[in-house]
């Protein structure tokens, strides 16, 4: 291979920016007060039992709030919820300015989503200045079904054609 | 709310069919013997110090070679890989009939790929009948620049239009 040969954080930097990923809002509720985020990062842990995993940097606002036992909304963001991407991704006094539910334990749910699960937490592994959240899925309710809304080359963008069924 | 509640793993993937996955394949050399799978569960874990995380079924042929210290290729796929992603999720005896280069410690490198990672395991965490697999970034190369392929809805899809940018 004669390809330029890259190292570490610029490595990874270069290869995620042509990855795509799909795009999810958390949310909780700390002692009557909504906090949340927006993540790239939510994905399934397997179904038996119903699992997902999450990774957050130590250093976000919301990782103290990140304790065992604490029930989390998981939405699942479509293409006519770049607002509500951009919102939770923004100023944190400004995150939940738009309209919400309060669902089981108070947590915030946002009907405008594709989907929400109400997940549990499980346990926090802390790994350098980051950590992998693992939760257990409780239930979930299937909202606003849209088309997808995914990131990459530091953008938002729609999904295009099907290209062929099945995994 | 008067929206169907589910539970658990029909939650689970009534949710994640919503939700738009990057696609990527690992791959890694076990005594000469290249081995890998398609994965839609890699994602970054944080930059300093560069770490990824993917997750695998420990039913899976391949988990019982993610072991500490192993180097593994991590190849983001884009919207001309659809054979490749297929390939990789098939048969294992089909999954090398393609043409590879072998990388550092005889990593199987897939010239075809966006770009590929050669990362480290550093720790495998079981969780029920899954794990989550710690890595650290070591290098890179930016292959066939492509836009990216995504996965939900049981298909592969192409990416639309850009919609905003940032995060």
């Amino acid at each position: 291979m004669d390809y330029k040969t890259l190292q570490g954080a610029d490595a990874l930097r270069a290869a995620f920016r042509r990855h795509a990923s799909g795009i999810s809002v958390i949310t909780g509720s700390d002692q009557g007060q909504p906090f949340g985020f927006t993540a790239s990062s939510a994905t399934s842990l397997g179904s038996n039992p119903p699992l997902i995993s999450l990774n957050i940097a130590q250093g976000s606002s919301s990782y103290p709030l990140m304790t065992t036992g604490r029930l989390l909304g998981l939405h699942v963001l479509g293409s006519e919820n770049l607002p509500l991407a951009q919102q939770m991704a923004g100023a944190k006094e400004d995150r939940f300015k738009s309209a919400y539910q309060a669902g089981p334990e108070d947590v915030p749910v946002f009907e405008q989503a594709s989907a929400v699960l109400l997940v549990r937490i499980r346990s926090v592994i802390d790994v350098e200045k980051n950590a992998v959240v693992i939760c257990d899925v409780e239930s979930g309710f299937e909202l606003n079904e849209q088309s997808p809304i995914t990131y990459f080359q530091r953008g938002y963008h729609s999904i295009g054609d099907r290209l062929a069924d099945n995994f």
